[in-house]
């Protein structure tokens, strides 16, 4: 059995530091599971005993009668580890420790959470928490939560929280929104359980069809893609990942201690791994509600129904801008339409029926908008009719919006006169949104995810890994944070099958010199140093040398150079190139990520890269599309189809190679950092041109 | 007198089409009308007769009693002339054309407003519509619409929409939202009077603290500019303008037969006229309560004040989104803190106060953090507290708030739990927002709005028109569509003191030796031909020639290149101009908007200018600062500072000049494109190598 099953399936429940006193949480934490209708057995423990809620406390865990399989902890923090004791001393396996008082509050509360999770290790107790406001499931059902709120209503959403108070908040707020919950779980500073060992359970509940998280962080970045690309394939997830900003990491680290990585690994990683990122806390929940309560929709082609023309417009922005399209409906669906509609109506899409439409109208332009084989999802804008009430509408609508397969969204726009319609859709499971811009974004993530279902099996890395013995054993000769020598740069590229163009050191200008004669001619020529990585800041780079003769002069020009612009630089020498045919220079490059691997950069090279910001990242390994998909991003990636006089490159060769590059990074946690700029792809085939690798 | 004046202080009003049938438009306009308590003299036609609300209706508009100056038309389109005519006959000089039926509904709809338009002119009377809803002014008061909603609670927002059902819309709304209107005006097809036109009479009211629009194209962009520049001046304006998409044109075509502009045209003219241009209908309303409600900021230090982590979290990661920052306080002001919250609350901005705290408690950190000196403004988020209601946290800070100049918006998040808070906030005209990002977005806002002010002297144009006699003369013999050419173009520069370098055709091999020792070298050479303006497109450029006899042999090579490459191009000869000392290149241009006149653009140049689009835009003519905005946006202007290895160049010399050609541009609409590509940004100076010019 999976040791977290506890938490969702509880036989007997023990709340520990339960209190007659009502302004502590230990009789909110009663109150709750008591009223919650909990079915299995309830514990109430407190060391004085007593009765509250006409209940027998009992005085100690050891006294804890059978069944009981969670325990609830809400006692002062200096006592978490001898309680965590008793727990275990009674065979409990499960606990949530709601207490705050640990990590977050600095050092001492730090060590204090180490020694409660040591406890807690040498009992094999799993432990949500500290710091946290536990469970509520409102199907089972169960509140181990404190909070003076009524359960939200029973729905289909999962809500994971690092924080507690985001859950306070959503409880009260989801009930004007009209929609429900399965399960809110909030982990607090995550000392031993954390969202990505949830993930899993969570998603195997019945009730549960979209899973929305709010993250700090991500403490088990490879693991929470792994998961989350699994759940993924069944049931959508929606993050809201906050630290976006140094602002946001430095106000992280003052609240759960988190330390937030880097915001491009994170975006990266949610792509990675198929999650939608919202930007929102509304929007999480704007398209949480359109993927737990709509069937998905076979394109992107969006029916606009309404009796508005300016909500038609602004309709028709949003779809725009959420790269989706107005549909063309087919010539039977217009005469269909003007059958009914007065004739000042607008029967292309959008529909406008003009203000004068009925309850009835809506209904009747739905059905063939829906039986339009162009129209794969429709949009319903509705402001106050003039002459009926708005909900007359819902009652023509909803019979129509059951009975089809294609997502309808319907927006409502007003205060009191949509008040009831908005109840009624709500109840029908039929998501609907104020303004035409909320529910045009929900809509958009339903063709996403339908998309994104389409193509899932594109997700299979395309490389895999050769034979890494001999490298090992190669690289961990060379030293922590150092750049790694040409040859065996060069020897990594070789085993991965990544082209390259030979690089030789020439130590001298009489072994430049020889070199350049067996390379063949044109030949470039580079400064060798470890103390310059970036060789054109000092001139250190001579191109389309014709000659053994200019091979010769061109070295002691670069001594001379670097050693009056960088005289403290170790030099090495010269390497020698062949310079290689005009083609379209790339950059590519992969850094390690602490939490995430290796993270994947593709752009517009040369050394204004930086400045340009004409790059893409994706997270390693990569498959051919994911790198397709990101090499489209960028003007760099554009341009290789032919732009102007400039001819179309060797795409294919180019994906194949960064496949490779990436699969490389993936694996080998020894490199910190590789980049090869430029990879000049050519006609046919592409060439890494200068590649530099540094250890980790 | 101002023409529009009726419209804002009617001394009488006739309803004209006033109806007994409640169905029909002309009843709700009589009910809504008479119900509003407007109260100069109303008087109700109908051909008919009759009685309605229990006032009689004289038969017809030559009957009709003084005082009247104002005439709201509930009519058949068809009468619609003759109703003109009569109302010109009685003396009525304004009127508002509620009906539809005109030009949205094509062409012939369309004769019949240009007729009535004629006959509205011949009298010298304005006309709002036809297709609008009419007018509602809250503290006159006055409700001409047909909308069976109550108006809306009078309020300090103006509100002027090209759509009608929108106002519909929000009529609803706001009151869920507790805010409300001094005017709402909607203006239909603005056959003619336009959003242009009434803004200045809107400036005027003195409830009016913030106007907004809701506009689906500009037809008089220059007026346009030109009025909204003169009101910001002294109060906000907001627009939300549609059409941004090809749907969204497609959409506002079929809607109101408007026309919309290119989208990056609208976005530079609001940028240069200083009005907010909000993305949703939300996002309207947020920022107007704010600016209509709070004082601004003195800068972008922002306090955060809460007792719940996650939300300052958030918060954090939308602030730096929005790019305000988060205040470092004052030592005192932590003590402060300290002293009075417990030691696990985080006393660093943002300030947790855990779930803990009390009402009290709020109000004396908001007065603590209100007199941080390095706070400019403050945000308080208060999630439902769990031991007591949020209303109390309400009334312990309206207090403080209403005592302080510097703003401060509340997050109230939840929904049943913090309602009476937000009611109370609403009704001390406090800023209340349901999550932390929507306030963040309106305190950036209020930031800027304050920046603007403080920075308004810099928008006069830099500068001065020259005399244009001679060359307006000499433009007039280029005909409409034809590239200038190169001598005319050389002397435009010349008269607006924008440096090049000259440019001289040879039209013989023997010729360009000539010209080549003329002009010193090494020298560059291009192909001339009216043909072929991407010269680069066809090799049509040598550069670097050394001797008048390379100028020869280049001469026979290009002309060899580009007969076989465009056979069909006319071939002049080619162009000399001496080589410029190394800089960075840069594009700037103009092209002439319909709506807006000349557009600007600056950025990085050379032949992938599309493809990378590191440009950016503004409408001519450009003060320095614009001038210097523009530039900064872009990767182009950014490395004019110095980059790596590349020096930095004569960004001051590039103000000028661009400046200069703002000027140019907008003194001369026989200009349809300039473009300067490159212009070279010296070390000292610029050099504008190749500039083209398409007249209109």
């Amino acid at each position: 059995m999976n040791s977290l099953s506890p938490f969702f399936h509880p036989q007997g429940i023990a709340i520990v530091g339960a209190s007659s006193h009502p302004e502590k949480l230990g009789y909110g934490v009663a109150r709750n599971l008591l009223k919650s209708g909990y079915g299995g057995a309830v514990h109430l423990v407190n060391p004085k005993g007593g009765k509250i809620f006409e209940r027998e406390m009992v005085k100690s865990i050891a006294d804890i009668p059978d069944p009981v399989d969670l325990a609830v902890l809400v006692i002062p923090p200096k006592y978490a580890p001898a309680t965590m004791h008793a727990c275990g001393e009674r065979g409990i396996k499960a606990t949530i420790l709601v207490s705050g008082g640990f990590r977050e509050t600095g050092e001492e509360g730090a060590e204090l959470e180490n020694e409660t999770l040591e406890v807690a290790r040498e009992y094999g107790i799993r432990m949500i928490g500290p710091n946290c406001i536990g469970l509520i499931d409102t199907h089972l059902p169960l509140d181990t939560t404190f909070l003076p709120l009524d359960m939200p209503m029973a729905g289909q959403i999962a809500f994971i929280s690092h924080s507690g108070a985001i859950c306070d908040a959503l409880i009260d707020w989801s009930k004007g929104q009209g929609f429900g919950f399965s399960h809110i779980i909030s982990i607090g500073n995550q000392a031993d359980v954390n969202e990505t060992d949830l993930l899993p359970l969570v998603a195997e509940d019945e009730h549960t069809k979209v899973i929305t998280l709010y993250l700090e962080n991500v403490n088990d970045g490879e693991r929470f893609i792994q998961n989350t690309r699994e759940i993924v394939a069944e049931k959508p997830i929606i993050v809201l990942k906050t630290g976006r900003s140094q602002s946001g990491q430095r106000a992280a680290a003052s609240h759960t201690g988190a330390l937030a990585g880097a915001d491009t690994a994170y975006t990266a990683a949610f792509e990675k791994a198929g999650v939608f990122r919202a930007n929102t806390t509304e929007e999480i929940f704007d398209w949480a509600r359109a993927l737990a309560w709509s069937p998905l929709p076979q394109g992107g082609r969006v029916g606009v129904l309404s009796n508005a023309g300016g909500l038609c417009v602004v309709t028709a922005d949003s779809l725009d801008h959420e790269e989706l399209e107005l549909a063309d409906f087919a010539p039977e669906t217009t005469r269909a339409l003007k059958d009914f509609l007065v004739p000042a109506a607008s029967t292309q899409n959008p529909i406008d029926m003009l203000a004068g439409a009925t309850a009835k109208d809506y209904a009747k332009a739905l059905r063939l908008l829906l039986a339009d084989p162009n129209t794969d999802s429709v949009l319903v804008l509705v402001p106050p009719p003039p002459m009926y009430p708005t909900e007359e509408v819902a009652d023509e609508i909803i019979p129509v919006i059951q009975q089809t397969k294609k997502p309808v969204l319907v927006v409502l726009v007003g205060s009191e006169h949509i008040e009831e319609a908005s109840h009624r859709l709500q109840k029908a499971k039929i998501p609907e949104y104020r303004f035409p811009e909320r529910a045009t974004s929900a809509l958009a993530r339903l063709t996403e995810r339908a998309e994104f279902l389409r193509g899932i099996e594109t997700r299979v890395p395309t490389s895999t890994s050769p034979d890494l013995t001999d490298i090992r054993a190669a690289l961990a000769d060379s030293p922590s944070g150092s750049w790694l020598a040409p040859e065996l740069t060069e020897r990594l590229m070789s085993i991965y099958a990544i082209p390259t163009s030979p690089i030789k050191l020439a130590p001298s200008a009489e072994g430049a010199s020889k070199i350049a004669e067996e390379l063949g001619f044109p030949i470039a020529m580079k400064i060798a140093s470890p103390d310059i990585p970036h060789k054109s800041d000092v001139d250190g780079i001579l191109l389309n040398l014709a000659s053994a003769d200019e091979a010769v002069e061109g070295y002691e020009m670069l001594m001379k150079r670097v050693s009056s612009k960088n005289p403290r630089a170790k030099l090495e020498g010269v390497h020698l190139q062949k310079m290689i045919p005009a083609g379209q220079e790339v950059i590519v490059g992969a850094v390690r990520d602490p939490q995430f691997g290796a993270l994947m950069m593709f752009g517009s090279g040369g050394v204004e890269v930086e400045g340009l910001k004409d790059v893409a990242f994706a997270i390693a390994p990569l498959s051919a599309k994911e790198a397709e998909k990101m090499i489209t991003k960028t003007w760099a990636g554009k341009k290789l189809d032919g732009y102007r006089n400039l001819p179309a490159a060797d795409k294919t060769a180019l994906v194949d190679a960064f496949c490779k590059l990436s699969q490389l990074a993936h694996d080998l946690p020894e490199i910190a950092e590789i980049e090869i700029n430029p990879l000049t792809v050519l006609k046919e085939g592409v060439v890494a041109v200068d590649v530099r690798v540094k250890m980790s």
